[in-house]
């Protein structure tokens, strides 16, 4: 691997540490940066760095942004006596691309996994129920993924929020819009009649 | 996708430029990389434009290196009456992977392509030439690519060293160790049958 030189070993080394990227890959992600103009190569340096150092967590709620508090808990027109919370800030972005939602979120970080030695204080559900005590909450949907560690999260969460008289949701199981039911796994069929609704 | 603030939206931005790295794609390694320990991040970041800034043509192969001449130029063992030339720092590297070459290399950065507007002197041609004249050389073995760019490119070479009273070569054309007949083209089995050699 060392016929380009250190510098260049560096640099393939250092992208194939991520992920999906392999040595071929990154290889070929080496020999396009060379080729790069130098301003973008600076600018792809430091946005690396920049986002490393600056990219927090918001205060509130525990988002990624660059701010003390982000763009949708400082928007006042948004509806802040709902929050959904969410395993992380992607499926946040998924369902800000609905423009349906206009409420407050909240995100854990990670879902619960005895599996994968992840408890639930590992996860931001201390941050939610402290904003629960302050804040006017009337409904927390609990927007955790439809799997054994989403499942498992929001009951435990709904657990925890129901002695606060607080109104607890859970986004409805059924089959997806556009989907084929003949390759939609039973247990989803199921859900799915069970939550039938008159038209 | 300014769901996670500006500094991560640049982020994405600049990772989405890299070749086959889609939006999809660049929020994963973003993401990744904001959760890599600091350190390994600082690598990275300085890996890409110490890569940029430090990585140069070597004066004598062109190949890429960040001294003034390759490891393989500045190699005395190596037999430099023998040059091979290629299209690429990584058909060099595909080489030096057989161990079996002793000689030096010559990198062309390319081949000629009209399709492409790569003419002879957008490559390595005449760096070549400057070589042959000065040095030693006895062979040039002409390893560019098997397909019609890397065909031109040899014979176009060929022409020009062929005055010089230099031995020129060209890479055998035949079927790969391994393959399977069934699958292969027509002009390899053709070319196979022309270069059979006596057992």
């Amino acid at each position: 691997m060392n016929h380009y030189g250190d510098t260049m070993s560096r640099l393939i080394a250092a992208l194939s540490d991520l992920p999906g990227v392999g040595v071929k890959t990154a290889q070929r992600l080496a020999f396009h940066i060379i080729n790069m103009p130098e301003e973008n190569v600076e600018n792809l340096s430091k946005a690396i760095i920049e986002a490393k150092r600056n990219v927090k967590y918001c205060s509130v709620c525990c988002t990624l942004t660059d701010k003390e508090k982000c763009d949708i808990c400082s928007d006042v027109r948004r509806d802040s006596k709902t929050i959904m919370v969410v395993e992380d800030p992607r499926d946040l972005a998924a369902y800000e691309k609905t423009k349906e939602y206009k409420g407050l979120y909240h995100v854990l970080h990670g879902a619960i996994s005895p599996m994968l030695g992840v408890g639930p204080k590992d996860i931001k559900i201390k941050e939610l129920l402290e904003r629960l005590k302050s804040d006017d909450v009337e409904e927390v949907i609990l927007a955790t993924n439809p799997n054994i560690e989403g499942e498992a999260t929001a009951i435990y969460i709904s657990k925890l929020i129901k002695p606060l008289n607080i109104k607890v949701t859970r986004i409805a199981n059924g089959v997806p819009v556009g989907g084929d039911l003949e390759y939609i796994d039973e247990v989803t069929l199921s859900r799915a009649l069970e939550g039938r609704r008159e038209m």
